[in-house]
This record gives C-alpha cells, sequence and structure tokens, in this order.
C-alpha cells in the first residue's frame, strides 16, 4: 500500500439532498466517492510510516478554488436524521460514514479556515459511541467543544455547522441546542465531574442509563479531572470515561517513543481485557481476597496489577490508583475494535466507574487547519509580547508562566527568544498562579499569562498564594472583554470586579498599545505588591506599529485625553477608544465633552475623578465589565467624597446583565451597548438632547 | 513492653528560663523528665498493638486541673535557639527533643482546646527535616497550617504559641512573621506549586538550595496538587515533596487495610531505595537503554516500575507516574530512618522532584483535641442543616455536597439521617461544583455547602458549568464575612461580589435565623435558576429557638423593619441585625431611623429600593463584604434611575480594603468599622450632629 493509496475525497460535497433510504444495501463498491477503506486497519503500520503518508496527504492537498469545485455525495450520511439509526449499518458501513462525514466536515474546514482537527481525529470515536450507546437516554458528556462536530453532524445540527450562520448553532454543546447535549460543553475539563453527577443521580432516581464522559488528553491535565476521577473512584458509580487521547502521552517530555504502543497486541488486548470474563474473574479473586485477608488481597491485587501493566501502556496505572478501571489503549481510528470494546463495557453491571484509553491521530487527515489564519492587523497580544521581550532583555529575572485552554500564537515570540524562562502550564491555571508566587519568592520577575474566563479557575490562588501575600506577580489578563466568535464561553466579563476587590493588587488596563507597553514597563518596574493588567482580543488602535521603549506609568495616575464641559466620560481599558468614537460623534453636533483614561481601577486616581466631578455635570464611566468593577470603585469613592450629594449626576455603562452570544466583535459591542454611538448618545439623553440621541442610534 | 510504659510526659511545663548550654553532653538518663525512648522503635510493632497503646494512651489522660498542676522540664527545647542548633544533637537528644516537644504543645492544646493533632503528628518529621536541611537557606514550605506548631517553635515563636496573645504570632506561617518560613501557609494546597517556584528560581539564579515542600494526605486531593506535581515532573527540577500522610490512603474507602505497610520491612527498603547507589544504578540504566531503543527503554522502565512496586505501597506508581521519584514508605515517627532518609535525598543533584511518603499518626499522642468544644449556643450552621433536614424529609430529590479544607460539624446530621444523599469531597471545590451540576442535570435537588473563601477555588466552575448553563445549583456559603480566630485565612469577603456579578446567580443573604430557615425552603422551591445564600459562622440571633418550617420568599423581595425618616439603613445579610443595634442607639438620641433588610442583592428589590430613596435624605447601605457587591448593585440601580440626582445621598458601608487579621469576632467588627455603633455614627454625621457621632464611637 503506497502512501498515494490513501486518497481522501477531499472534494467538497453539494449536500445530497434527497434522503437515501435503503441503507442496509450500502455498499462500499456502490459508493460515487473514492474510499480506501484499508486506511481503517492503520493500526498494525509503524509510526515512521505514518508520517510520511501524513506528509504525503499534505502535499496531495488541492488549492481551494480546486477543492471548492469537487463534488462528493454522502449517501449514508444523508440517511441518517437520528443517531439510532446508526444500529442498523454494519461496521463496514460505519466505517463508509466515518469518511463522509470526514469529507464534510474537512469541506467546512477549508470553508471557515476553522481548526476541526479534534473532531476529525474523533469521527471513528464519535460513531462508535452513538452505535453502541442510545443518546439521549444514554448520556454523553464531552470534554471539549473542538471534538464534538461529528456528533453535531450526527444529532442534526450539520446544515448551521456547514453555513456558520450568525444563529445557527454555537461553538459549544448545550442542553438548549439539543438533546443530544447532556452537558454545555464548551470552557474545559468538566465532563468527567458532571457526568460522575449524572451517574449519581441516576443511581438515586433508580435509573438504568448509561453515562460516557469524552475527556482529551489536553483538558485532562487539568486539575478538576484529578479531583473528578479520585471522587469517582471512591463512589464507585458506574460510569464510563473514554481518554480521547491524540498525542499518546500525559507526560509531554514523554511524547517520543510512546507512539508505537498502537500495535496489533494492544488492539487485542484492549479486547481481551474488557471482556467480561476477564472483568468478572478480577472481581471475584478481589472479593474472595478480601475475605481471606488485607495480606492476600493486597498481594492478589498486586498480580492483577502487574499482569494488566504488561500490556497497558505507561500512564495506566495512574488512573488505577485513582480507583478507575483501565482499559486500553485501544486505536481510535479502528471502528470495529472501538465498537467491541465499548460494547463490552457497556454491558457491565455494578463495576464501578471504567476508563478507556483511546488513541487518535489528530492530524493524520490534515496539518493546515491551525495554521490558516488571515491576520492583517497587528493585536494587542502581539504588542504585549514584542513589549515583553524588549524588557525581558533588559532584565535577566522577568520570566512567563502561561495557563489556559490555549496558548495565544503571539508568545511563541517569548518563548523562542527566552525557552528557559518561559514556562507553559496548560490547563493547570491554579498551579499557575501559586507557581507564579513561588517564583517571585525565589526572586524573578513573573508575568502570569492567563485569558480572563480562565483565569477565574485560579481565584483563590490569586487571593491567598499572591494578594494576601503580597506577592509581585504580575497577571497578564489577556482576552479581557467580549470575544467575538467564541462568544460566552471565553468572554472575559467578570476579572475588572474579582481583581479590583482584592486589598493590595494593583489593577490596570491600558487604553491603547502605547499604553500597554508602558504598562508592561509598570508592571516589570513594581516589585513590592501584586499587579495585574487586561487587555482585549483584538487590534490595536493604528496601524504599521513600531512598539516603542515602554515607560513605567505612575502608580495610581490617570490622564485627560481631551478637555471638553458638561460630560465627563470616563474610559477605562479599551473603552477609552470608544469614549473618543463618542466624543468625535458629540463634535459633529457641536459638543465638546471631556475624555479622561482612568488607567487604574485600583489604585484609583482620585484627583483625577474629583477633578471631574467638580467640573462637569455629569461623569459617565464606561468599561468592558459586569457590575462590581469600575464604575463601582468610582461610585464607592465619589459617595464616600460627597461628590454624589448634588454635584455630579453619574452614569455607570458596563456590560449588560447575561451572556452574550457568538457575533462579531462588532455586533457584540452593539448588543452589548458599548459603542461610540451608545455612548454619545447617553450624553445627548442626559443633555436633554433626547431626539438627537435617537437620531444618532438609529 | 506494656502499653503503661508508653508514660509521656503529659505534665505541663513552665519553661526552664535559664539556657542548658552544654548540649552535647545530654543523654537521656541525665533528663528529669520520664521519657521512654523505646517508643521510637514502634515501627516494628503490629499496627493492632498501637490501637491498644493509644487507647491506654488516651485513658491514662489527667484531668484539666491535675494537669495544670503537673511541671516539666525542657531542657534541649530551651537551649535551641534557631534550628541550626539541632546539628549538633546525637539521635538520641533529637528523640528527646520530639518528647519536649510534644509535652508542650499538648500543654497549649490542653489549655487552649485548639486542635494540634497534625502537629503532634509531624513532631519527628520537622525535626528531621530542620536537621538535614539548613532553613532559611534550603526552603521549607508548609502545605497545612495544622502541621507548623512544631516549626514554629523551633523557629522562635514559642512563647507567642503558648500565650496565644492577640498580637502575636498568627495561626498560619508567612514570610513576614520569620524568615524560615518560605512561603505563607494557611489556605491548603499550594506548597508543590510554590516549590517548584521557588526550585525552578534557583535553578534560573543559579542557586544551589534545596526545596522541601510538605503536604499532607488531606490537601494532596485537591485538583492544584495535582496540577503541580505533574508539572513539577515535567520541568524535572530539582525538590522534594513530603507527603505526610497520617491516614496512610489516597483512597477514603481503602483505609482499612493498609495499616500493616509501615513494617520492618518498608522501614528497610526506604532506605534501599533512596540510597544513590540504587538511583544512581537507575539513571543509569535508563540512559543506557534510552540510546539502545525506545523497545528496550520501555521494557528497563517497567522492570525497574515493578522491581520498586513490589515494596510500595498503592499509591506509589501514581506519583511515579506524574513523573516524581517515589520513596517510602517511612515510618514519620521514626527519627532515624527519616534522618537517613532525608539525608540520602538531600545529597541527589540533579534528580528531578523525588516524593518521600511518610507515614504519622495523628492520633497517637491525644484523641481529645478535636471533641472539645465549648458551644453555648447553637450556630447558623446548626440551623440551616436542621431547616434542610426538614425540607429533606419532605422532598427525596434534595442531596447535599460538601467541599472545602473542613467539614463543618453541623452537617452530620445530614450526614447521618441520609447517608446514601451525602457527598462530602473534601478539598475538591472545583469538581464539587460541577458536580452539582452534574446532580441537578440528573432531576435531583443539590445544595452545594462551601465555605466563602474555598468557593474562590471554584469560581469558574460556577460560572460556567452552573450560571452559564442554568443549572439549579444551590449555593450554601458558609463562613461568610469575618471569621474571628481564623483571620484572612478563611474570611469570606468578596462572595457578594464575585456571585451577584453572574447574569442568572440568585445571590441573596439572610438576616437572621428565621430568613436562613426560608431561604433553605426558597432554594429548594427554585428550580430553573441557580441560587446562592451566604451566612456568618457565629451565633443565631435568638436563644431557644426552635427551628420552624420554613416558607419561600418571594425572589427579589426585600421587606422594611422599622419604618423611620431621614436616615434609611439597607443591610444585607447579618448586617440587618447591626443596622437594627444602630436603630436602637439612635432611639435613645431621639432619632428614628428606618431599617431594611434587602434580603436579595440579586435579583434587587428596586421598589423598596427606590421607596427608601424617596422618602428619606439618606440611604446608607450595609454589607459585610468588599466593594463591588451588594453596595455596587444599589449604586448601579439608583444611578440609572435618576435617584442619586439630588435625590438622595448614599453612602455604602463595606469590608475596609484590607485584610483583617486573628481576633475576636467583636474587635474584628469594630477594626472593619461595621458595629452598630459604627452605623449610628455615621447616620449622625451625615445629619451634622457631629459631637454625638464622636461620643458614641469614645
Amino acid at each position: 500500500m503506497g502512501s498515494a493509496s490513501i486518497g481522501y475525497p477531499f472534494g467538497i460535497s453539494s449536500r445530497f439532498d434527497g434522503k437515501f433510504n435503503s441503507r442496509s444495501e450500502i455498499t462500499v463498491s456502490s459508493l460515487p466517492c473514492k474510499v480506501d477503506v484499508s486506511r481503517n486497519s492503520f493500526s498494525s503500520a509503524s509510526s515512521s510510516t505514518h508520517k510520511e503518508l501524513s506528509n504525503a496527504r499534505v502535499c496531495s492537498l488541492p488549492n481551494t478554488d480546486e477543492y471548492c469545485d469537487e463534488k462528493t455525495e454522502t449517501p449514508i450520511l444523508d440517511s441518517i436524521e437520528t443517531p439510532s439509526l446508526l444500529k442498523n449499518l454494519s461496521v463496514k458501513e460505519l466505517k463508509q460514514l466515518a469518511d463522509e462525514i470526514r469529507t464534510e466536515l474537512l469541506s467546512v474546514l477549508w470553508k471557515t479556515q476553522n481548526s476541526m482537527n479534534p473532531s476529525l481525529a474523533a469521527i471513528e470515536l464519535t460513531l462508535a459511541l452513538h452505535y453502541v450507546f442510545r443518546a439521549p437516554v444514554d448520556k454523553i458528556l464531552w470534554d471539549a467543544v473542538e471534538q464534538t462536530y461529528a456528533h453535531k453532524v450526527l444529532t442534526g445540527r450539520w446544515s448551521a455547522i456547514s453555513s456558520r450562520q450568525k444563529n445557527g448553532i454555537s461553538e459549544v454543546t448545550s442542553r438548549s441546542e439539543s438533546e443530544y447535549d447532556s452537558f454545555g460543553t464548551g470552557h474545559g475539563c468538566n465532563s468527567i465531574s458532571a457526568g460522575l453527577g449524572l451517574a449519581v443521580a441516576r443511581d438515586i432516581k433508580g435509573k438504568r442509563d448509561r453515562v460516557v464522559a469524552v475527556i482529551d488528553n489536553v483538558t485532562i491535565t487539568a486539575g478538576q479531572a484529578c479531583e473528578a476521577m479520585s471522587n469517582a473512584g471512591y463512589l464507585d458509580s458506574n460510569m464510563i470515561v473514554i481518554l480521547n487521547d491524540n498525542r499518546h502521552s500525559l507526560h509531554p517530555n514523554m511524547e517520543e517513543g510512546c507512539k508505537a504502543s498502537i500495535s496489533a497486541l494492544s488492539s487485542i488486548m484492549s479486547k481481551i481485557q474488557s471482556s467480561q470474563i476477564f472483568r468478572k474473574f478480577r472481581e471475584l479473586a478481589k472479593a474472595m481476597t478480601k475475605k481471606i485477608g488485607k495480606g492476600m488481597y493486597e498481594w492478589a491485587a498486586k498480580i492483577d496489577e502487574y499482569a494488566r501493566g504488561m500490556v497497558g501502556p505507561t500512564g495506566a496505572t495512574l488512573f488505577e490508583e485513582l480507583g478507575l478501571y483501565y482499559i486500553g489503549p485501544v486505536d481510535g481510528h479502528n471502528i470495529e475494535d472501538l465498537v467491541c470494546v465499548l460494547r463490552e463495557v457497556a454491558s457491565l453491571d455494578s463495576m464501578g466507574p471504567v476508563l478507556v484509553h483511546v488513541i487518535t491521530e489528530e492530524n493524520r487527515d490534515t496539518k493546515t487547519g491551525n495554521k490558516i489564519v488571515v491576520k492583517d492587523r497587528r493585536t494587542y497580544s502581539d504588542c504585549f509580547v514584542e513589549a515583553l521581550v524588549m524588557e525581558a532583555e533588559k532584565d535577566r529575572d522577568i520570566v512567563v508562566v502561561h495557563a489556559g485552554m490555549q496558548m495565544d500564537r503571539s508568545l511563541v515570540t517569548f518563548q523562542e527568544r527566552f525557552p528557559d524562562r518561559f514556562f507553559n502550564v496548560g490547563m493547570a491555571e491554579q498551579h499557575a498562579v501559586t507557581f507564579s508566587a513561588g517564583l517571585s519568592s525565589g526572586g524573578l520577575k513573573p508575568f502570569c499569562v492567563i485569558p480572563s474566563a480562565f483565569l477565574q479557575r485560579a481565584y483563590d490562588q490569586v487571593v491567598h498564594d499572591v494578594d494576601r501575600q503580597r506577592k509581585a506577580v504580575r497577571f497578564v489578563i489577556t482576552s479581557a472583554g467580549l470575544v467575538g466568535s467564541d462568544g460566552p464561553v471565553q468572554c472575559g466579563a467578570f476579572d475588572i470586579a474579582f481583581m479590583s476587590s482584592l486589598p493590595n493588587m494593583i489593577s490596570m488596563a491600558p487604553s491603547d498599545e502605547d499604553e500597554l507597553v508602558n504598562m508592561v514597563a509598570t508592571a516589570a518596574y513594581v516589585t513590592d505588591l501584586p499587579v495585574c493588567f487586561r487587555f482585549p482580543r483584538g487590534s490595536i488602535v493604528k496601524r504599521n506599529y513600531l512598539v516603542p521603549i515602554g515607560l513605567p506609568i505612575e502608580i495610581g495616575k490617570g490622564r485627560v485625553l481631551v478637555e471638553g464641559q458638561d460630560v465627563a466620560f470616563l474610559g477605562y481599558g479599551a473603552m477609552v477608544q470608544n469614549c473618543l468614537n463618542a466624543h468625535s460623534l458629540l463634535s459633529k453636533l457641536g459638543l465638546n465633552v471631556t475624555v479622561a483614561d482612568a488607567r487604574f481601577c485600583k489604585p484609583l486616581d482620585i484627583k483625577l475623578v474629583r477633578d471631574l466631578c467638580q467640573n462637569h455635570k455629569f461623569l459617565i464611566t464606561v468599561e468592558e465589565g459586569c457590575v462590581g468593577g469600575f464604575g463601582s470603585h468610582v461610585a464607592q469613592f465619589i459617595a464616600l467624597d460627597g461628590q454624589l450629594d448634588g454635584n455630579i449626576k453619574w452614569r455607570p455603562i458596563v456590560l449588560p446583565d447575561g451572556y452574550i452570544e457568538e457575533a462579531s466583535p462588532n455586533e457584540q459591542l452593539a448588543l452589548a451597548g458599548l459603542t461610540g454611538h451608545h455612548i454619545a448618545a447617553t450624553a445627548l439623553s442626559l443633555l436633554g438632547r433626547t431626539r438627537e440621541a435617537l437620531l444618532l442610534m438609529s
């Protein structure tokens, strides 16, 4: 089998609209698309061969134009209206269906330039799960949304995916979208905890449905997954955890040398291990030896472990120690094996939690998904990293710790420049924060880079290991505020509030890229207190921007950008730009308002705020965050200072009290009421120019 | 050796004030106190004997009066001014010192009725650590403050412990208190992360000090510990993790049957495993086989694991899988063994992270510590649990999930009544929250009970797995506000702010025990949204209280308790009582103010707030929480409603912007400015009666 024969049907399909009703008659030879079924038997090939194959595949990728012209029909997929219809298919047809789904997903991948690699890797697993289990009665929970596109295709959401309509399906799974989504997916690492809850609820309610949680090798590194497995092992409820391992190692530094264990032997042994006979024998042995006495029991358990250890990979005993019965590794692209193992597992009764280790290859179909990024403008992150590299050149104590679901590509620049001073800990935010506190105690200057929504995972560590102990950790809060297509899952709405309430925290936000560069310098300069600064995901303000040398800002010092009268806009962070936009709009209407850049939520520039109160009729605070943040800190001060006792009329503009769904950044800002138009209209209304306010918004 | 011969010197010491200078000449026989050195060789005794011994010990405990009259001298302890002086002692003298420290701690335990059991169990370990390592150059980090009293005794803080002065040492360890405290301890589970940070900083700085993190078997169950070990295994910096295991099992359900592995064999094997020869041989073998090829390498690693597995306990491989070199178990009361093992470990260079599993017996000295609780009044927690039991009798779907460092004793009532509907997951707050969301998805009504300060660990799960998905989880936030002697470590200052900013959350707080009972009923009644309510740690308002049947409160409905004029106090939660106190004080001065109980921070009773604004000159909001909480939500509404445009003068009273150290609850309230006197004085000042305000506060 030469590499060229692995010819995937790369042509895009214009979906076959008619239904294909005679499913059972489908044979591979009768299908119009080119499929080489033998690829499903790749498990016995060596890893070096894989590499060649996938390279070959990538080389043979057509360009986009060619691609869009090709058409492929998907007769089996068209016939599957609900997952229950899968049960009528033969294994051969399942394989064919996998190919059809792969073709479809690749077509969307091509169109949207969005990575569906994890979903491509999980196609066979998804099919096997829906083939063996009976969703929605049985509960299938996914941990990472990237895995779920095949699941979405099978559960009636295909057209929405392929068209990517604004009001179509979301990036996440949610109960409100489909009854097949047993629990919301999106923010990572929740599937085992939620699955255990469903399993315990089922037991208490006396039901008999099965619960399957699918976690991947990225999200399993989060502490919560460990807490959940440990608790699952203790509670001993029946549930199935699928570890969809598309890196095939839990230890990044042990990555090489592990691929080989996807072998014929392991495939066979997985089947043996999951067989009821083997399992029941083991339970029997356990029960017997328990009665005999603990010495014997321990010995028997040891023997059992060794016997199983001989065939299991490194990593197996970890799960066993936590109390999960380990089965695997199973070739995640071999539907026959998957179905066989899952059937055995599904038939087990009162056996406690089981972990099935499934090996998938993420890049077997395409290596290009993540790399097609059209970017015409530089982002705040780019500027941050460039500024930090400049600081790090001067100051050898500067180190970077990163945590979160995905690493911002910009950080690679720092990583490549200072590999020994860069620590990416993955989805281990709690650890990242305390680790940073330790680095600070050891005399270094850690910049701890975590997206706003993921910093929520480490709030307690920020409070007790950093703020209470006054450790000089510099929190770089990325993706602050609205995040466009990533919707509410990654929206950073709460950080201003939860960080600024901490007694020792210096809390700031740059209004543009120059300020960002200065805040990096400020954070490097402060050595006795924790600091945080937040910036949005989007593009910087200027074009053709050259990063200047950063200069530390005086702590707690804001600035007035435009002097005006009657109305003062006091913006925080990126919202200062929207205040400036509002200023422009109002200028055209003959109004000259003041625009100030607060820079600091804490310590607040009370002199600036007091001046604004004393020289204006209205103070409008604007922030891209929830109630309880910047505006609340301003209100606390001006109330106690007596400024609110008839001196100034204050209007706070904050994010609305709700989750804003996926949309373009501009659409989201409009939904949130945070555009320059909204801010200007608020000022006009306050001044009694209601008609102009309405005109502005129309 | 009969059990009676294990005679600990239980007599309290009046410390030997003169210094004992000729340390090297001390022998056991020359010491005035009665010591049976043979207890240190208990490691070879069987576990059943231990039980008899400790029972015998407990029976022979004198009562408090007798106890206070006895005196024991502590000559070696008196001579140890800094830990470095330990190096001059013989092992025999170390054993004697352990006994002296035990005597001293027991005397304080007796006086303060405070549990020092974990510290009593860690005495020999503490001595061995300070004997082998050179603090403060070498960094010793503790994970749980309960373990650290022997460490405090050895590092010059003894008099403060024994006198328990208000301004003496704190309950926690902190860098500001002693240079021997390498990192702050108190909130649990941070030692490995912080230690790894120190280790990496040391490597970057080119230093050679040693880092030792001591974690116990409770805190190691937190997800962060898992994240930290996994990252330590990856980064491969030299550090030593000591697992102080005083339960000897990571699996609560496997507790029985494990004690036996503290045996002579395991003691010997620990020594063998930690010997440089064994370790170096292993490293060599690894390096060699790596060159030969991965097949061989895996085989060699397997053989090595098996060889070591034969002598290690269940649990060993878990650490090995995470990348830590496991050594143990070591008898944590055998100083000779401890010193031997730690010396070997300390001498290892460039070997990556090592975990030493130390077994200690927490209750070997006394079983009474935790049980002496003087309580003349019932707490909010008691009422909560009684009310919840009543609801649970009616509604079979009610279940309880508890997480946090320690479980409130009150919850035992529920646990005993409904063992199958009670889930205590320990220090796994993240899991607890998502698990509750799963239980809710499965049709149950979970009450998730977590102290305010520990809920911070699960903030992200509250946001994404509960609030965003609108899961009906009922968060019961205990220890809300100030917590007296537990100081800032367990103070619940931030929860009103971080919970009330969530879009779907119903956020409430009872003003007294009747309201608490009604809020339990309300939470049980709400099935479509998440709910939280917070209550303080202290006593309820009334005496001889019988819990009534709870009645659901209308969501978002506050109430006026006293009608008055000019000034309206709007209290949230327990602070309503302080508002009522202020009312009483002002009544005596002829002022009749309004007192209202907000009940809800979210949804706010906007009708009530508007009425208060329209009928008063001043509105004073009072809460036991930080800026960004209740007052901020009120301000947001009254600003947008135009009430602040000259209609009402608003004054927010919140917790001060700082951490309030250990003190009595009343002292803390006074420090925070939250007493009835403070609130009344604020009203008087606003009304221009400054002199009366000052008199009130004097």
